[in-house]
């Protein structure tokens, strides 16, 4: 299908050589939407309805092995024939696209794999719209005709927990070490995760962790989520991924599953009118902006406001 | 002063009522904000700028003495003849104003203190628009002429994360219960929190809960900020008073504050352009039309979303 490449001419074509597979179509729809091209949103709205993609966040502090971890569950993935689309994000290394560089070796086996799609996603500095242009892509990509979508992120901050909002299921990945496990907690990863994988799991203390990981999850002091589920892995060495996929397979079947994704899409539609609304705005030369005017006399927020 | 509220013609009067510390005018002022009553911007944009209150925010699960505490705050406030606001809020009862009265009867004795005012706001079943209402309503309170404004907030959820933005220091209220800690911990309170106050201290275990959350504040797993200092009280008992007062002042002197100040302005900027651009948008009716859409054929998320 690659003669499409060079004869594009619109986005209804690219949008059809996307729904009839062509991953070069895809990456180049995917490049038109990271840099708001002309025309992206005539894609858009030509997507048709998708309700068989599911798509699984997975998060975690630096260094807990989630690429290894997700390079694993394509593994098994691909044994059934599934096909999976894996979208890397790293906010956190803004201003430097080649911090992904790692992932993309790591993940290098799979690149020529017919079901395996695998693209990092450029931040460009900035976390405003990036949610946004997240959740565009990955409407994009789940007209590829994927079983599955992955949307990796690399840190513990806003951003993963805007994204969870994208998924139908979100793991939280960690290693038996109370630091991470901390800073997970502290910014809010427990009220997101679905399924915690404790991953490096040969490490000491690892069952102990997982006890007090359980305690947390208790439904006294969840909210209206099921409590999460625990899964020990050794990525490296692919044990425990069969538990996991099982987990997986299980919570996607979940009763609330449906109720989840329309209230998602509810709150989906309301981050885009915010982000279309709000595009002119930028919060850094807001704040330029705030200080010329307070070197010009007494400041007033809502006369500030007012004209915008 | 009193004569003013049956003459007021004007916003512009108004404020300058609120400005010569007139408190039922204050409490008039309030209730515009809170109705969004036609002139309420006139009285916003004409607010001084003020650079002297300092706005504390107090939040923590329900039921671990937040009231109590506060109430000892004032009294120690009252001895050093420091003018204080009280703003109560609680986002979680929404339909039933009547839910902060055991708030306002137990708060009771500082009515008639003429350094002190007392306020319950009114939440109208939304957090949509609610932080903005606050924000709003905190800086007519500044024009009162007040030294502190205190925030209390009842729950631990996202408007406690937001409230915090305002607050020039914010205090997380717990009690020796590894729930409570749990709750504030997975709802995030942790990354807003300076100062922990760890109330009911003569409960059983109390020691061994402060040793947990200084473990947790160590400053490897904080953020930017120092990390939050942690104080015991017996709030019925105004025992640890002195102690948080203290801790509250050198705090509001460190010198990150200025710059804390200033990334918060162009943050409320943000927010408040947000929630003056989506004032026409209602979720709930944002989810019906939605389903609406989905009865009538296939459903596209942005060509939805292109109508507003």
């Amino acid at each position: 299908m690659g003669e499409h490449s060079e004869t594009i001419q619109s986005g209804a074509a690219l949008l059809r050589a996307v729904l009839a597979q062509d991953r070069r179509m895809l990456a180049r729809g995917i490049s038109l939407i990271e840099n708001q091209a002309r025309g992206y949103r005539e894609i858009l709205e030509g997507l048709p309805e998708n309700t068989v993609t599911r798509v699984i966040g997975v998060t975690g502090p630096p260094g807990v092995g989630k690429s290894t971890l997700v390079d694993a569950m394509v593994s098994e993935l691909t044994k059934t024939s599934k096909k999976t689309a894996i979208l890397c994000v790293d906010p956190s290394s803004p201003f430097h696209q080649g911090a992904l560089l790692g992932d993309r070796i790591r993940m290098n086996g799979w690149h020529d794999h017919p079901e395996v799609f695998i693209r990092s996603l450029a931040t460009r500095g900035s976390t405003g719209g990036l949610s946004a242009r997240i959740m565009e892509i990955t409407d994009l990509v789940k007209a590829g005709g994927f079983d599955f979508i992955i949307i990796e992120t690399v840190g513990v901050g806003q951003i993963e927990v805007e994204i969870s909002g994208l998924a139908d299921l979100t793991i939280v990945v960690l290693v038996p070490d109370s630091g991470d496990e901390i800073q997970a907690m502290k910014a809010g990863l427990m009220e997101i995760s679905d399924i915690f994988v404790v991953n490096k799991a040969d490490r000491p203390d690892s069952e102990r962790f997982c006890q007090d990981l359980a305690t947390m999850m208790r439904p006294e002091y969840s909210g209206l989520r099921p409590a999460a589920g625990i899964v020990k892995t050794i990525a490296t060495k692919k044990q425990g991924l069969p538990e996991l996929m099982e987990l997986i397979e299980n919570r996607l079947k979940a009763p609330d599953l449906e109720l989840r994704r329309k209230s998602a899409l509810a709150e989906k539609a309301y981050q885009l009118i915010v982000e279309k609304r709000m595009s002119d705005i930028d919060k850094k030369e807001l704040a330029r902006k705030i200080e010329l005017s307070q070197l010009q006399g007494p400041f007033n927020l809502y006369h500030f406001v007012s004209a915008f």
